[in-house]
């Protein structure tokens, strides 16, 4: 194999921060036989990359990681015992590389991508393991594509492989940020029933235009879990897919219909908070701690996303050399859909 | 409680057979403190009505037993404890009525409504236990209402309740029957992909109307399991609405997908085949046999009708006088969804 | 049906508390077609029935009222109708009389035994609906069969309907009580491994004979937690069943295994904890709200027992005369097994 | 790496039979960094090996393929990378070497050992990947340990990861094979009630030693599924392990409780048989094939082995030089328990 020459990776540095990002050149990888080498096409944002390029408590990484999970590219080299992809076909990597299959494990879950102990996708170049990526939907843009690995996988994993929701279920999602889109397309796709919470008026109006018809604006309807059972004829909703964390779980276990289950994902308001865990108990109602997901998990969603040609919503796409203007949108909060950036390329 | 007078009744006689059919009149039935007195508006009719009314092996009954297990109707007067249930309810009688909820027994399917042992919806009132009927979604006309008990249960039995599809899944049906298209349409408000085996290309054509797009005339592709197998690039499909039967059984299993699931709904083509059930092994494919359904799954299956707004398939609706010409039309077999009788009153 | 004479109930009064208890004289009541009467034999003490005799928050009943969910009794009368018992039949009532089967609601939650809306068994005959009855095992004694409709069966709904423990997990059992005891028990025959709590060396070393092999006395090993993990190689363990509550729940999320479940049945430390439910996210942790079971949980309780030949474990047996004994020994908290009282009469 | 000489190797020739085994020298292999070269201690034998050894249908391998799946032996030497495992581990293969975990896929169950395109154990050394591997539970022999691979993991597999018996459950076995005697044990320990079936009377005596006391001789009971259906009160079996297979299926499904679960393993009698699959409609029963296993249900079992310290019923122990005698005697099926060959070595 022959260097294929430099690239261009941007890189955290002590000063940590938005603005403490810095462009740097590295080798491009040699492969090993069972290696693919992919050009990254486009990355998206996630909350989690804020915290880690910040150094934020346990996701403080040491100088020098790339960020970012999710990106999107195309295959420009294959190791000599690649079997499964060839050139050009277009792959994200995996969240969790070493999470094939089958239940959750410490060790699975080791080693995410862009996390404190290894490098994310934020660069021109990345070598995987063949098995650690997964060729994504053709009919999706660059853009699209990139927000497949942690916001569309959390979503689904909570929502299809453990929730089981079906036609006829009520799931009740909070706020309209990555995960929380995710999930009311996938319900919708799933024949359940939505109801979406927001402070505003304009995201909500957004979200009717996903189809989705129960709307609760939670700052003007303080009380939102009376709303919700007001909505659902007093029994409360199947699903929940909790965002908030911290004491905002009290409130979703009220809101929770006999034999319901909570999905724990985000912790917005905390790590912790006052919870009533007796509330559970006359309905058997379930809260469950929910990660990414697995490779094939990945494989089993672009399915049901190629089936039902759904496209993954996208607020804005900025160029490579806006990445910290996109940041600080991403910080800001006030976007509906995924932050995405483009490699500028031909593609 | 005063006597509401006399009703026509339709009775099997002991000459059996469609023209057997006669009309008599019987008491309207006095209710006791937690029975509903209902008026049929509408029916409709399955296979097994045909092997009832004929008198065929073990599904021949006395004569005098009034037929048909699928029919809607108005609440008219209501017992003393009546408490889930008012006048002018519109509700379906449970196919079986002792089956309210959990896993099937023995118990819970004696003595279905139209059956050898009890009689059916064939008269103008049928008096029901409180909890042997169920309301059904405001929004479908009596014809499309009377449609449900039996037909659209099995499918939601076993798509829903026990196949667990979800988006992205493939589901084999086979015909166009009543089970068929409502295994269709559960299929498609659930996300999965339908192909559809039917011997008439002018019914594969409407079917594309509902939004299947994987049609197989398996008159001319006599290899379907092949067609199958081609189609889910040599994987198969994850589900097969089995309601051929006999030694079709055994091509259904080439067609299965590893971890496939066939529900054995039908028996067209006889109550037993040849089959070669090692075929099974290497994909640990199952063969699941399937009963119409209990309360709480009609409860249910009637919840995500309403939230996705779907209508059952009606090929005609006969006026009550017609009920003769009705039975010939199922018996001939050509028909493309459900056919239903009125009850030729003001609605 | 001529009247059987009186009988001596035991009733709550307006003083409430142990000493509030007080012996009337009612009618034995008259059966309706499909009802028997029970002479109860035996009745066992839950922790509940000292919430509700005193008349504690929402537990506290109108005077008059009979406590005591949990009796075996012989049935004496059956109504013209019931079909599936017969006389001298040995009956336990159900904790709730209307959920027969399937998933927990709230309709099938209501008007518990012995609860604050209707009366329970510490009397000489109660009458039931013939469904509200299961027969017990043959083997038991009275005192040993009255301790199943409650504390035995929420472990049973716990561990096996919801668990679903088998061979090779772990299971950490807190304390030894009631549930405790018979969880262990249930996680013994399913060929699971039990890690037990106890403030007591004694009661340790009893649950040693059990065939408990892993013990923790809890007020020595202050981090119980972390011996919970030595023991587990780090793991943690599959199931918990959590009894205290409070801010207990959050120390069983510490020592809870990847996609283990924490079945919340107790709240001795009170309804709300200060809990960090993101710890439940790496590993994909659920806790889930038990409540006390249905009649088709029971019936399959029962034919486990019988086969493995179970035998609650029993602290001591008190005659009628001394039910305020045995209330004030529940209330001192310091058994080993379940308080039964026995009705003396010859049996 | 230096060549550690050469080894005995037990290869089938183009004669194929028990006489045409043969043996010869190989080089001991080489090892790569994520290899493990394990010294075989002992071998156990299954149905297949004969099929494979005697090169009957799909199962004839090339001339020079080393026989035998099932065998356990010592680490004698680890590749550079190896991080698991350690010198002087004992350690097992895996049937399926590339089914780590999941649900079973046509690749996963590619080249399986002992197969027509793999090499199998009758051999003095073996070279496996790492992850092709498990270490045994250390209390047990090595001819004990030996059986695990194939019978114990199916028997595992059919009752544990996808029947989930548990206490109270009834399974009936048929015959006292390899996989048969393992289901009877893995049943016993999960509490569940065994009906064995055998045409011997003395092999019957034996399995009453295991704890078993419902036993059919079907020679004398020539209608066993009706002394079934007389042993569950009319109700059927939950879970039957079929091991017969043809037309036995049929009688299987007529011994079947509602909701009940057909494993279908063997083929004894056949590939393919007369089944009237409708009968499975009335109870909604299941037949499901059942593939050996994975290897994360390996290591479960191998903690519920060593929880319960069960011991593997070994039938005899013959010397490597007496592997012909051995292979003769399991042709003959006259063995209770599994056939094992020890290496002769000091262990």
């Amino acid at each position: 194999m022959t260097t294929l020459g430099n690239m261009k990776v941007h890189e955290i540095t002590r000063d940590y921060g938005i603005d403490g990002l810095s462009i740097t050149e590295r080798n491009i990888p040699s492969l090993s036989a069972r290696q693919v080498l992919v050009r990254l096409d486009a990355v998206s944002l996630n909350y989690r990359d804020l915290l880690i390029i910040k150094g934020i408590g346990r996701w403080r990484p040491p100088a020098g990681r790339v960020p970012l999970s999710d990106g999107v590219g195309t295959i420009v080299e294959t190791g000599s015992e690649v079997q499964q992809l060839t050139l050009n076909d277009r792959v994200a990597g995996l969240f969790f590389p070493n999470w094939k299959e089958g239940a959750v494990t410490t060790e699975k879950t080791h080693d995410p991508l862009g996390g404190p102990t290894r490098d994310g996708v934020l660069q021109e170049y990345v070598m995987f393991e063949e098995d650690q990526v997964v060729k994504v939907p053709s009919y999706l843009t660059p853009a699209e594509a990139a927000t497949l690995p942690c916001a569309a996988l959390t979503a689904w994993n909570a929502l299809i492989e453990k929730g089981k929701i079906h036609p006829g279920k009520t799931v009740l999602i909070q706020g309209t940020g990555g995960v929380a889109l995710f999930a009311a397309q996938f319900s919708l796709i799933s024949g359940a029933q939505v109801i979406l919470l927001s402070s505003s008026d304009e995201k909500l109006e957004r979200a009717r235009e996903l189809g989705i018809s129960q709307l609760i604006n939670y700052k003007k309807t303080v009380n939102w879990e009376k709303a919700v059972l007001d909505m659902t004829g007093g029994k409360g909703v199947d699903h929940i897919v909790e965002i908030v964390g911290g004491n905002n779980v009290d409130r979703s276990i009220s809101a929770l219909a006999p034999n319901g289950l909570i999905s724990q994902i985000g912790v917005i308001d905390g790590l912790k908070g006052e919870i009533e865990i007796s509330k559970l108990m006359p309905k058997e109602g379930m809260v469950q701690g929910v990660q990414v997901g697995s490779r094939e998990m990945f494989l089993r969603m672009n399915q049901a996303i190629t089936l039902t040609q759904l496209h993954p919503v996208v607020h804005k796409i900025y160029p490579l050399s806006a990445i910290k203007e996109a940041l600080t949108e991403l910080e800001q909060g006030n976007h509906y859909g995924k932050i995405c950036i483009s490699a500028e390329r031909n593609q």
